[in-house]
């Protein structure tokens, strides 16, 4: 089954899939989506949203999951951010994959088992579980893969779970 | 020359389509686009997108103008309209409209001549500028053929501008 993970943003959108076979999960293909800042709103939306057209067309997806976005101050940050996220879940959606999303604090946990985890502990534990000789950059990737691999883990045991409820 | 003016919203989302011939302007079309509150998020954003397609490809604007958002507070609607209002720019953007943005202030500036003008001073204006026998409802209707008709007048006002500035 394969899973693909999403770092929001605007400026830069990670984006990471992940094969899950038996409880071993392997790296696909990850890199980011950027768009130039000073280009017009509308053009930068169309980028990212062409390009996330483009690699779930390539690398079929079963199942896409996202960042939750967290913004206590910058409205306008948020703002643009989410509009971006808005065409990431539509390019999803029109494919009719099943979209979840996880707080910044349900991937620590998920991958460190602990919800407060300091960003590093997280990304040595994606290198490890991916077998990477490197941790990806930028962070966004790093995150997305994060995201990928917190969701291959939690949709399996989801699945586990309906099993032995369905029994 | 056609003209789309949209009030952003993810519950409900206005548009209204005037025509401009001469300094005459005329309503074609306007209503609204609404899903439902207890749906998924990528279904309803799915729901706005593919109305705002088939929208634009029924009524073949030649430009199309957003009001502005604001949101001082609640960055959870700031955020959740925005998505909305992604793949409204979106849509727009795959046609190669020119997409503009007014902020209220200039949406009553140009309607009414004051920029803080009341919301139904602004809505008296519109019908009465479009021979309407009412005001339109819901607000977000209103709303989205004031936008129509600001950027009408703006966008005839700047071509006026540049052709002069050209000469």
């Amino acid at each position: 089954m394969r899973f693909l993970g999403i770092d929001p943003g605007i400026a830069i959108v990670g984006f990471g899939f992940v094969d899950k076979i038996g409880s071993k999960v392997t790296p696909v293909q990850y890199g980011c989506i950027q768009t130039e800042a000073h280009t017009p709103e509308e053009e930068r939306l169309l980028h990212v949203y062409e390009g996330m057209v483009q690699l779930i067309d390539k690398y079929k997806p079963d199942a896409v999951a996202l960042e939750k976005l967290f913004f206590n101050r910058n409205v306008t940050t948020a703002m643009s951010v989410s509009q971006a996220r808005g065409v990431m879940v539509l390019a999803a959606a029109q494919k009719g994959l099943p979209i979840a999303e996880y707080t910044p604090m349900q991937i620590k946990q998920a991958i460190v088992g602990y919800g407060k985890a300091e960003k590093r502990q997280v990304q040595e534990m994606v290198k490890m579980f991916l077998r990477l000789q490197v941790i990806p950059k930028p962070d966004d990737v790093a995150d997305a893969l994060a995201v990928a691999v917190c969701h291959a883990h939690s949709y399996t045991l989801n699945s586990k779970l309906n099993e032995v409820l369905r029994k």
